[in-house]
């Protein structure tokens, strides 16, 4: 089944775009399109505080429900905080919408016992714990362990960063016990598969993750089944025209 | 102690301001200086869905941060769902930030074992649930009963409202033994007296326990304590360099 | 990507092999091979008793090690007590082992904020319950509901058995606000679609969710990503001599 | 507004009587009037033990309900055990009741994400965590570290227990990643202001938490709103007819 | 093993002793010599309110420790808030303390998978689930159900209070799927029996549980095991200089 | 009372009968008839990996049953994952049966405010903390921590073994807090005495634990109280000619 699949990197620059995109489609399922966009230069870098989330809120959504009303078939948030995924599958009505952490924790979750997320920095850590909690993995969760490598350093000198990936991960299984890594964030691209083979666990990618799950999210509402987030309750959006009231919808 | 309080109602327009602001003069510190203030037309008009707290976040917390800088003790957001309060911690380095739901909950986990929150409509049950239990309140709550009124109607036939609100209490103290009640929405206003006094259990409403809340975060930061939001960790602000950039520091 | 998937019906009788088989093609991805079995007769005819569940346990076993020697991609045990589901992630190497409610909460939890479990009888729901919170998906559960229907009598009278289900969806959507409905049985299969339609919510249906989790399952391990069930701690394997000593490897 | 709150040393010497008076004069609201007092002479000095709690639960509580008659505002039970609190809360009937824990949590739970309590013996650590988790801060517990001193050795020589303190908070700070400290005795009087000071983060004292918190509570009876402790339920009183029965009522 | 067992009546009269002494004989283990007492006259004659517990806790406290001294085998404290369970442990060096909450619960949660206790007032409600958490036995809780009969009237008219209990047990088991029934009072004493065969369930009463659990517990120490209350941590008692000097050690 | 009680080593080899048979004999009541049996050879050996367990089910729970109709008292089923017991009460209708995690759980939780476990190794870790929350005991969870030795070297070396169990406790009690110690393993048989009384805290042996507690269930089920497994719920068992399909009833 052909689908288009936006990748959004919610920040105001596009200097990742292009790797992302190239990363993506070696990974990406035959049948699956994907395009990668960044919001309008102006706004956030990086998202590392929570008040660059709310800078990008009004932006970013507006972003969605357009690519909802455009046909696109899923898109992806690209960032591990999820930022305003609830939002986003409250206002979309063809749409799928998902993220890295949501992803990623689904994934280990069913394939391990326990999982322990690589940050980068431990101020990430309250907000990105209290969304494993809301999420319902908190039994999952091994533990939290940062890199204190900041953003936009991650790039800046990739063996330094394995290298503290690996030290992290080593300290994950061995002392917490953990059995499967979520790299928790997008900008820690390109390092999974080394580290999964030497250390002979999985190795959860922030990017990749989100790309099969929103493809899974495809499949069971394109095969038949007809399986779409529940329009009541949570995620029931406003009305048509409210929605086209505050210029989401045409 | 002086003190001059900010409460924003975080919708666009202006129609409860001046009522909002008479209400809460009745119940003021009388060293309390109380603005009521609204956000620009062409926002929401009330946030019961997500996507209308996204947009409000971006001018909302930039009015935020500028209270901080003029000076101002204390800010309440004024909206049960307590939009952005955590970002408002974040971004604050004098002013102290506070909301409904934040106050409530404090205060009836104080003075009761259990609580039931009235809300406007079902809609706002998963997300306001999950805050209870974000914010440590799960072991208090009874319930969520809902009044199934639009917040738009909510003053449209008080009587209406006063007689729904009666028979969801009874359910709550009945049914679900709560001990206490709280309001689940600011536009709430004006009956809680009249139902505490002929039911005799505490109603909390919604604009009066985060003035009250208010009031009490700047005296115990301002009493020789200094007991402020902590600045390690989830509270943790991007440097006077950044916010600047964003325009959030002169 | 080609995929041969085996579905194990986990009784001893073959009655419902052939519509289970029909079932799912009309749901398979165009790349998936199906297989439908059942286990050697005079083994439990349903397992409604968790007594059934240990009398299966072993030839059941047998047969997934055997299947992930044979070189399947993929096994499903179409069992909505996902028996023995994590001593199957235990033994295998290379072949994905999903089940109904592994497979359908996953899916529930990323499409709506709770859910209701449809079960066939009050019997069943406090071992599935227990799953339901093991699996980290306690926050997800808003009630189980009973058809008080023995499953080898599900199919007996379809109508009387859809209505049945269609009343207690209701209950579940007005009294426990679930916002999605797993059927809890595989046999209460051909049923999920016309009630689906008519209420106007997702109803996860038993058989297809596993199919479409295998599916996913599958693409995470091929895709590149060589994402599989992590072989330390909890899935960990006996070595391949202790295996073989147990005629578990050829 | 006049308020006069009683705050009690539960034991049975008058030792630290006017140093606690002292303390709290340099942070009570111009408007409190502050009487200390401690219990008879031949009661426990102090309460590590839970033994020595139930000797003076029948001299405490009368003594309370005695005040409660006489009209004070508000009484704070000066332990960090918050010993019989919710009993003093059954029996009273204008008087608001609060103690350490109960206020330095709530403080804690709304300037933080997160707290470390610093006790005095790890023999407390059970029980207060018991509490902890009874009032519903679970969530916020970063940890309990113990300064091993015993209650009556901590004033001996202060310089040793600041330096205690010090190691002990630094040890919360980067080993649990507390972001807001409490001193988990009365005792641990004197020292809060200058770690708060050298290390940049709250430290919350447990003998101003609760004089603010029995302000605040005042505040929220007396405004004109009429809050006060629920009389459903868990707290409700024996009536006047068994109180004075029991010599708890003229 | 021959041993001693003092059940006590935690009130200020003796009107029970004699019925429960005749009616624990039934059941004791035919090595258990049985003593009954109450408290002395003048203290509270039932203990609905926390406040009743507060006034009994020293005195219930000293001949407990006296009882320990005296070389009793075990002390049952016979009301089902097991007041003071914990401090009682903490003192005794011998003896062995339990409850009828304590010893009930452990057994339901052996013998079934969910209880639902028969409370006598709402109003012990909170309290008693509170006990319920703390001790770990929140998740077999299906429910508290009420008599609204007073302590003080539950013998006065048997049939009602046993019809009322037949009714209650009923609801709980079709409403709130109970599969084992908690007595929560010792005074609900005498019903169990009839009920629990004509109901089919097992009925716990709550004299007879905290009998066969002390004797359990008198087995375990000294059966040659020598497993006895851990005197580190929660339970390390005051050292003997410290108990003598409370009377507390002769 | 006279009573006969049934240990089953669940593997395929009768090595440690005799050995578990004596050393059950020094802690029996003087009423108790002891057997000790282990299952036909072929099976495995030791129950480390999750699908040994497996592969034992059926001729477990055929023997547990026939067990029952032959008028055994009482089951213990000798592994400390307490294989299949769930199962086991399901289909016993007189016998009762226990298991040494189920026993020493219980007994912990009376005796002590947090246990740690001591386990063979790290793989059984997962398994084990998921039954401890299953059982409600993970309130009490201290730690887990593993000695790194297989099952079947346990007693190769006792010293070296010992040595290590005295290493794992120290950390228990020193870094987790821990107040009572669980041995986890039934071959973990003849250590805990000496241990227990170097160290002062009480250690439960894994096979004296259920001996004592199965001896305790079936006094509170023969003294006159009735008390036995509920058959409503979980534990309702196949009526008989459904047994008798399965050769599990005569």
């Amino acid at each position: 089944m052909k689908k288009r699949i936006l990748f959004i990197n919610p920040v105001g620059h596009d200097e990742c775009d292009k790797e992302v995109f190239e990363y993506l489609q070696q990974y990406r399922d035959p049948d699956t399109e994907i395009v990668v966009e960044s919001l309008p230069a102006g706004l956030p870098k990086m998202l590392e505080y929570s008040c660059y989330e709310a800078l990008i809120a009004e932006p970013m959504l507006r972003r969605i429900k357009k690519a909802d009303l455009e046909g696109y078939d899923a898109c992806i948030i690209g960032c591990y905080f999820d930022p305003f995924l609830d939002t986003a599958k409250e206002i979309c009505h063809h749409m799928v919408v998902t993220a890295p952490a949501e992803a990623g924790m689904h994934i280990a979750a069913t394939i391990g016992d326990s999982f322990s997320v690589i940050v980068v920095r431990n101020k990430t850590i309250p907000e990105m714990r209290e969304y494993v909690y809301k999420r319902g993995f908190g039994r999952y969760l091994a533990s939290m362990r940062s890199l204190e490598i900041p953003v936009r350093e991650l790039q800046a000198d990739p063996e330094k960063t394995k290298n503290r990936m690996r030290e992290k991960i080593r300290q994950a299984l061995e002392e917490d016990m953990a059995e499967v890594i979520l790299l928790g964030c997008t900008v820690e691209i390109g390092f999974f598969k080394e580290l999964q083979e030497e250390l002979g666990i999985p190795v959860i990618d922030a990017n990749i993750a989100p790309l099969k799950y929103a493809e899974f999210l495809c499949s069971i509402r394109d095969c038949g089944a007809g399986w779409y987030t529940s329009k009541i309750g949570k995620y029931e959006s406003p009305d048509d025209a409210e929605l086209r009231a505050w210029g989401m919808r045409d």
